[in-house]
């Protein structure tokens, strides 16, 4: 442990990875109360140091005794390791906030989106963080659902290599690099190359001919706004961005919805930033949502398809930040309020 | 006019943009019977010459009374220029078959994919080839129309630079570079830059917030599907990719509808390709689909949110190809079957 000030003893695991470091980074920026911090990875990652708003860290292999003298731990590891370690790093009163899919549909641990469950962070010991895409969905759904009543909800999205890890982020500059210098363009961390490509395959293919990705939307989304039964379908698609998620939403809702009424709930929505001006060029992209924490909402128009009853949006968020480091963060603030 | 062989005499106008070098391409590898060439352009790009498959043209610059002499002249041109020249072109007999959007929506002039529609292109002077989102989609939903009765279409697109022309396919190569090497990325072609970005804008916007783009996939669905009251909504997105259109498609029909059913009905279906694969990594990608003729459709599974009677499915087809050239000279063979 690092003294800092007065605080939180903060535990990071998998702190060298693309999220990892932004949990290091979101915790200074929000000026979270970290009174000492330590930086976990595994052993290939660990004994480097690391370059954080808190000075030079050393990064240290994991070791459950050593993390689990922490007050909050964050984990930005595999759902196998959090499944290993997740419970057993609360034993001695550290509370866990997981970032991997491991615990998210568990009845007993809480999915969390601040802005909407924040209050399920009280008592708890594990609290599991949402998908990337899930948690810059719902921010913008939240309200909606709570104004209009969702009934349906159709999603199709862009998202980023962020998503797949450093690597894969520094993989698309590499592939787009050979492509542009006609070398061979390769490919590793995913399926295809996606360099100048489209790659509707994320995780793996479930028996329905989703992929996991959509799955988690789907159920992720419905535990978090407590709809169950809430009719949700997702194409998840990848493509050549860096870390932002845009996402096209339709959606159907059981009282009549118009695009005003639509953007005076979002303005006053908490993690939501209306960008919808069409006359001045303005809706939500990765170029402006690149950095941000709050989730771009534009493009609110009338559905031709359900008629009173039908929104039309597009959203763009962090994938880092509110898909991941930032979300984190927030529940820890929720857990120390 | 060059002489070819034994055929028809052709005229392509706008012959030195995208869609026009592709029109001359397409003639050739389809072995059109080409009896003479000729090809045109505005007074900036004409005195070239241009290599093509028949030898190296020169190309010329736009004349009414020149063009006018041909049997068959394709217009890879403006609306603007179409609208002023197009009637004028078929006044001594020849059929005049227009890639703008100039007169998609009149009711006297057929708009043509002729895997649906082509019988339309028998007796007309000048006929209408669709915007090439719209040609990429009905390919795969007119037959799923016959079969299953469609009631509403939600599309959302993935749509590549070449559909803003060669300088924008240009522009696109030129602002990665300038982002890879850390220069300003600058953007000229595109309302902002491209380049690892999502612009959620193709065309002007319309009073009801959506895009003209979006209305001509609503409109010009309807038209050649024949169904003037099918409920269509769209998404239009420009994306980082070069030359092919990737489309996310959720349908609801009247009848039930099984995966297996459409995959039935799509492998019997032109100018479709079923790649649907998930256990293979294999799915509709610009990576694939760029430089075929068929459009492919994939990641078909039964949708979450109409149940029985709904569908996902996934598409991808050459935007120059099927999207504009090929489907221009799949026009013009039915003119002369």
């Amino acid at each position: 442990m690092v003294e800092i000030g007065v605080g939180k003893r903060v535990a990071v695991v998998g702190a060298t990875g693309a999220v990892g470091t932004e949990m290091v980074t979101t915790l200074h920026a929000r000026k979270f109360p970290v009174g000492q911090i330590e930086l976990f990875a595994s052993e290939r990652s660990a004994a480097r140091t690391l370059e954080t708003p808190y000075g030079v860290l050393t990064v240290n292999p994991f070791s459950l005794e050593a993390a689990r003298e922490a007050d909050i731990i964050l984990l930005a590891v595999s759902g196998d390791f959090a499944k290993q370690y997740g419970h057993a790093l609360t034993e001695r009163g550290a509370v866990v906030i997981d970032n991997s899919s491991a615990f998210r549909l568990d009845a007993d641990i809480p999915l969390i989106v601040p802005e909407i469950n924040g209050h399920l962070a009280k008592g708890a010991r594990l609290i599991a963080n949402p998908n990337c895409t899930t948690a810059i969905l719902v921010v913008a759904l939240a309200p909606l659902d709570r104004a209009f009543g969702l009934k349906k909800v159709i999603v199709s999205t862009y998202q980023a290599a962020s998503g797949a890890g450093a690597a894969a982020m520094a993989e698309l500059r590499q592939e787009t690099a050979n492509a542009l210098a006609g070398r061979p363009v390769g490919h590793k961390h995913f399926v295809h190359p996606i360099a100048f490509n489209v790659i509707p395959h994320i995780d793996s293919f479930q028996d329905n001919g989703y992929t996991r990705e959509e799955m988690k939307v789907v159920w992720e989304s419905q535990k978090i706004l407590g709809r169950p039964e809430l009719a949700v379908s997702c194409t998840a698609v990848r493509i050549p961005t860096f870390r932002a998620h845009a996402e096209s939403v339709t959606i159907e809702t059981h009282a009549e919805i118009t695009p005003a009424a639509a953007v005076t709930v979002l303005m006053d929505a908490a993690g939501v930033t209306v960008v919808d001006d069409p006359a001045a060029a303005a809706y939500p992209m990765p170029l402006t949502a690149t950095g941000e924490y709050n989730v771009e909402v534009g493009r609110i128009r009338r559905n031709l398809v359900f008629g009173a009853h039908g929104l039309d949006l597009f959203l763009c968020g962090d994938q880092l930040l509110k898909g991941a480091a930032l979300n984190a963060v927030q529940i820890a603030e929720c857990v120390i309020a």
